[in-house]
């Protein structure tokens, strides 16, 4: 890696950096800072967030475990925050029981103990509380389904429902829906299970468990940061994401008005990919089916991974260059100044046990989690493409699927979903 | 942290990367050293452990990714070697028609695809090279169950049959035994995933998976390297743990003649913890039921987590302080120079989805792998006192219990397992 490599890295994390604060709506100094240029509890004073060399050697013991993303804010952090290695998100029906009243003091304490878990604090009932010392930059991310709106009394937004029925789906019902839905994501994960069993524990009483999907992305220090994701596919995963901290991304992602101001919303599938029948598949035809090199994400039109895809460009016989068929040209969305067919997708990679007794030696797959201001007007078209003609389609199947209205972020003193449900 | 503790750190990490060295059966000048003085592919040459701040400035991006740890030595990587993050532990069983010469052909291939994966290579037939590219410590370890032997005409070492019952245990005939084991751990979730797959793709024809255990300990970097583990009760645990490298822990672990001299065995539990009811227990209950302090892993006699309990200490009213029934005593091992009742345990977490419709919010416990040259003389005395009394058994259930002899490490072209089988 050349010196000039490093530099670009260096600048990119110091954006990145920049842009975690702003999301999150506070001030650059709070944010959360790339590996090499961390800022932890214990240093929150007078450094600057470029270090040094006599910094590295005054800090050898930097830890990822100690670094914090902070809780309050316009928007919940979790979404424009940069995405750590573990999620987990869990899907909650409300008991019968849980009125009005109950919906609003499960919110407190949810609130309250959020607050907490991400600051590395343990939350009042935490009897376990050396496991809440290093919270890992935990994020914990509240949507609602429209049965807490109705059961609070509050009208839902008109595109707060499940998606249509597509004929490549093959969902199951235990994997999708909810009155409620944590997502909860740190870079270590035995804070993440803390963090998500203390929540569970403060929610109990109004809220039973009905879904819980855990994920992961490459751990901290892995590869370079800023590097897309790839999924288990081998696929680089998320290259056409617009930017956060980009108009772009405020664009796609925030709602502008309403009580949801300043709230998105998330669309999440489950989807279920066959990896055993996508090993049969040649290179070229993986490529293909993608419209993007397997090596480094470049269209196939050439570039780098970044750079545009051209969907006009023909071979010397006069096809595509990037075949209708392919994801790429399906999923591609228009990018206008309205907002457009733009969404943020924030994907995880799931491999669990297979079913006993089956043949698969993996059950793997994808949590597909897209973030939109209105996936009526944006998800929905993308997805009516790609179920209308996707190569990928002959290896995935989604087979869980959910919509949650995100609330904005909290000011300190106020509860999650105060513009919402007050 | 004061200095002091910052040189007390790097004295111990270079300790941890010279015993890595040793214990894997090679020169430390290519162990596997600790954060903040890494070793990559890329810069195998000449650089010194300790680094220097002029090191950290032209190395910036140092990434975990890039790391590896040496498959081939005396002894088989994944015991001896720090513990990452993640590890998978995969029970299978021989095909019926898998016959001797099947059974070798299978451990050929396995040797060959372990020794690429670890070395950040891809497998011949992996097609998603991409994904084996940044290995992060992967370590893969193997181990025979009696079925495998008696499949290729060599006898069992007497002590590698099913534990005995016991009363505290409930044990799942799916969590547990198998004719061949495979034990994969690395520091990145999406390394270990693509090569579980990759192992398994290359054994399927000679065998069925029977279970699949995935854990985890905290990502590397969220805490102080050398921080003993903490398990979802919020223990500190593994503290009486000899050390890799030294006199006691070769004694305890490696099988010094026969066959698998140089290999050792395995015995792993799958201990559920019912971490509800541990709950309602107050924090002096805790501790007297483990024998230590929450805060630091000290016994309950004073010190620090490393210093010896002390047996005989009695309380002002004549009580011992660390009581009878408290897991620490019962536990307790006798360091002795023939070996004595001394084990090497490397445990992991888990933390999975409880079963749907169940009150239960979490299904947790730990992967409890348990390495020693003699199971029967060193585990089962252990095993035997704690069953008959341990107050900790009221909230853990052992689950999954399986015994596997894992043959000594294979040399550059040779076949793991070569001295049992030819």
């Amino acid at each position: 890696m050349s010196r000039g490599d490093h530099d670009a890295d260096r600048r990119r994390l110091l954006r990145a950096g920049a842009i975690a604060g702003v999301g999150a709506g506070i001030g650059a100094g709070a944010g959360v800072l790339g590996a090499g240029a961390v800022r932890t509890r214990e240093d929150a004073l007078g450094r600057t967030a470029a270090g040094s060399a006599a910094d590295a050697e005054a800090a050898p013991t930097a830890l990822i475990g100690e670094e914090t993303i902070p809780f309050h804010g316009t928007h919940q952090a979790g979404i424009a925050t940069p995405a750590p290695a573990h999620a987990v998100f869990l899907g909650l029906d409300l008991r019968p029981e849980t009125d009005r009243d109950a919906v609003l003091r499960m919110l407190r304490v949810l609130t309250d103990d959020a607050a907490r878990l991400t600051a590395g604090t343990a939350p009042l009932a935490d009897t376990e509380p050396e496991l809440a010392a290093a919270p890992a930059r935990l994020t914990v991310t509240v949507g609602f389904g429209p049965g807490l709106l109705q059961r609070a009394g509050r009208e839902a937004p008109a595109w707060l429902a499940p998606l249509p029925a597509f004929a490549i789906d093959a969902l199951r019902p235990e994997l999708g829906d909810g009155d409620l839905m944590l997502q909860v994501g740190a870079e270590d994960p035995l804070a993440l299970a803390h963090a998500a069993r203390m929540l569970l524990k403060g929610l109990r009483g109004a809220a039973t468990v009905r879904w819980r999907q855990q994920g992961f992305r490459r751990a901290h220090g892995t590869v370079r940061p800023g590097t897309t994701m790839r999924n288990l596919f081998g696929q680089v995963d998320g290259t056409a994401n617009p930017q956060p901290g980009t108009p772009a991304f405020d664009r796609a992602v925030w709602i502008p008005e309403g009580p949801f101001a300043g709230g998105t919303s998330l669309v999440l599938r489950r989807i279920r990919m066959d990896v055993d029948t996508w090993d049969e598949l040649d290179r070229t035809g993986r490529e293909e089916a993608m419209g993007r090199r397997l090596a480094d994400g470049a269209p196939l039109t050439g570039g780098g991974e970044h750079d545009a895809p051209d969907f006009a460009a023909r071979t010397e016989n006069g096809f595509p260059v990037i075949a209708e068929f392919s994801h790429v040209r399906r999923a591609r969305g228009v990018d206008a100044a309205d907002g457009g067919q733009v969404i943020f997708r924030r994907a995880y990679n799931y491999d669990v046990a297979p079913d006993p007794g089956g043949a698969e030696i993996s059950e793997s797959g994808l949590i597909f989690a897209s973030y939109q201001a209105d996936p009526r007007a944006q998800f929905l078209p993308i997805q009516e493409r790609l179920a209308e003609l996707d190569l990928l389609n002959q290896w995935t199947t989604p087979i869980g699927s959910a919509v949650f209205a995100i609330p904005p972020g909290a000011a300190e003193g106020e509860m999650l979903g105060q513009s919402v449900l007050e």
